[in-house]
């Protein structure tokens, strides 16, 4: 009987390695990374990659799942006014992508098709809601601002993430962003 | 003579049958459209579409180059402040954009690796230098924004063109991006 489970187990150890080298790679490199190269890290061949991951985006799916939910994890800090909690959500959020290429690049590209990327925009949606029923008490927010602009504010800075690797340039973008979104 | 250069003005047609059909498509569904309907709108065989662009990369970019360089040739009007300038600029691109899903998948998508994208991207910054000089005497933009600013909000935008469809929500983050740069 323990016999029988040994291949069984090879292929989670297999199915780790890969995940952790796809980690790394995707990290560094962005999700368009070579296939072979994440094979050839993971120390597996290619067909033992595409066997537990049939397609790229299998593979980036597993691998920007925690991540994906560690970001739905975050909320607007409790004691902070409308306007600051945005600036401290929107700080955290943007310091856990840096640096993360895969999650930049999963959150940058076109609409959601998959479960994770869906709850993790809901949640965005949500501290947005948060945000503007707090200003409904502290008025920090321009009185037109909605859930749905805070939202695309926070992915169209994601999009300027992906374009410059510059920390000062994107903090920059993001105090723009914040003061179009603020009361006069 | 005349026989010799038949298969050649064949395949000039054919190639101008894949581009008028690829243009049809990539606006309506965006440049993820599968090849094999590309081919039989065209009413050539899939091996001739891979025969004139190898690659997806080469078709987009063979239909996408006319409209990016379109978009590299509008101009912030003279009369205008800087803020009235870009507002115009802004809304002018967002509306040759409205509909063309594959110019947006281009834009929106990652670094530039090609030259027409590239020079389009290096358009945006002029007319930003442009904006910055003219409110060196309008005092129209707020003192910190720079020519970089105004490029990534313009491609911000864009980001969320691809998520909303909606032109009424595109033209608030306009005004929410705008505000952002405007002096106080």
């Amino acid at each position: 009987m323990a016999e029988d489970r040994k291949p069984r187990r090879d292929a989670v150890v297999n199915r780790e390695r890969i995940l952790v080298a796809a980690r790394e790679a995707f990290r560094g490199s962005g999700i368009s990374v070579d296939m072979r190269a994440v094979a050839a890290a993971a120390e597996v061949g290619i067909g033992t990659l595409y066997r537990h991951f049939p397609t790229r985006e299998d593979l980036v799916r597993a691998v920007t799942g925690t991540d994906l939910a560690d970001l739905a994890g975050a909320t607007l800090p409790d004691e902070l006014s409308a306007i600051d909690g945005l600036r401290e959500f929107f700080t955290t959020t943007l310091a856990q992508l840096t640096g993360n290429q895969a999650m930049i690049d999963v959150l940058a590209a076109g609409p959601p098709t998959d479960a994770d990327l869906e709850r993790c925009l809901a949640h965005l949606t949500e501290i947005g809601l948060e945000a503007v029923r707090r200003s409904g008490a502290d008025r920090t927010l321009a009185p037109d601002v909605t859930a749905r602009d805070i939202a695309y504010q926070l992915l169209g800075l994601i999009r300027i993430a992906q374009l410059t690797p510059d920390p000062d340039a994107l903090r920059h973008q993001m105090d723009l962003a914040l003061r179009g979104l603020a009361a006069r």
